[in-house]
């Protein structure tokens, strides 16, 4: 199978470096807590007092980069490529680009080595890319194609609302990929 | 129709301002024209003892951004869309991917502007992006997948060799999309 893995709030956490950052810099300032969040955008979950801030937090450099992996998810990556599936990282820029592209890439290549540069994908519109399963946080995932891929949630607490489809965490994708 | 654009060679005039800021920096080595150029990669036409000079040059920061554009491909690009036609940048970034992968995308917001930002793929392998034609330079474009697109080659000096596709350039793009 072609497993397309999405990196922020998949691989990467996106949630867990953007609350300490916040809250680093901002001790006085309200926050929201992962188990918390409702919106997928982080933003949307705070006020438009606040959205500003917040938008500041995850295009500041070096916050793509240095964001922590997801407890499991790099060994996943790497135990589903043993047991020879084909696996690419399918992930969409923030608009703000600069440097969040290039961050992506050092991300990548500091978490999972050189080999894996080759395997990342930056696409808007992952409709595009052909595929067996995509794994990703995003609740709705449209574009211009019928996707050629099965959407897999990957579980989180603002998308915990979306009903019928196959959800995992990497504490259990061994057991929902079998089915 | 969905159309694939590469970016290198197709749109951003890659071996131009290779040669200029080669010939700058080296004004005493050894030079190939574009007209003698026969390799597709640009250092498998220098001696082993140039291609580290050749390779700082491309690699170093700046010169993706400042490419010159190719001429008449942003205006065909415009045209095509206007067309009705669905247009991709679909671009595979160096290995050395930093600067380059931001910059690839300064280049396409400084000359096509914002909107064409979302308009960008990167993936090394082209096959797995779904469309129904790819325009690129370069002669054989293998991947994991049968394409879904027709390649259609966009003619430089080092691809003139390669036989039995259809061919274009900025100046005859409408004749041979018309076929």
């Amino acid at each position: 199978m072609r497993i397309l893995v999405d990196m922020d709030g998949v691989l990467a956490d996106f949630e867990r470096g953007f609350l300490e950052k916040y809250r680093k810099q901002y001790p006085d300032k309200p926050y929201v807590l992962l188990e918390e969040r409702r919106n997928f955008q982080v933003k949307d979950d705070y006020s438009e007092e606040l959205q500003p801030l917040v938008k500041a937090i995850y295009q500041s450099p070096g916050f793509i980069r240095s964001l922590p992996p997801i407890a499991g998810g790099l060994e996943a990556l790497c135990e589903m490529a043993v047991l020879g599936h084909d696996l690419f990282i399918c992930t969409s820029p923030l608009s703000q680009y600069d440097p969040c592209v290039v961050e992506k890439y050092h991300w990548v290549d500091e978490h999972l080595g050189r080999d894996w540069i080759k395997k990342i994908i930056l696409a808007n519109d992952k409709t595009l890319i052909r595929g067996d399963i995509l794994i990703d946080d995003k609740p709705e995932i449209k574009g211009l194609e019928t996707p050629s891929w099965e959407h897999i949630l990957y579980t989180q607490p603002y998308n915990q609302h979306v009903p019928s489809k196959r959800r995992l965490t990497w504490q259990n994708w061994k057991e929902v990929l079998r089915v």
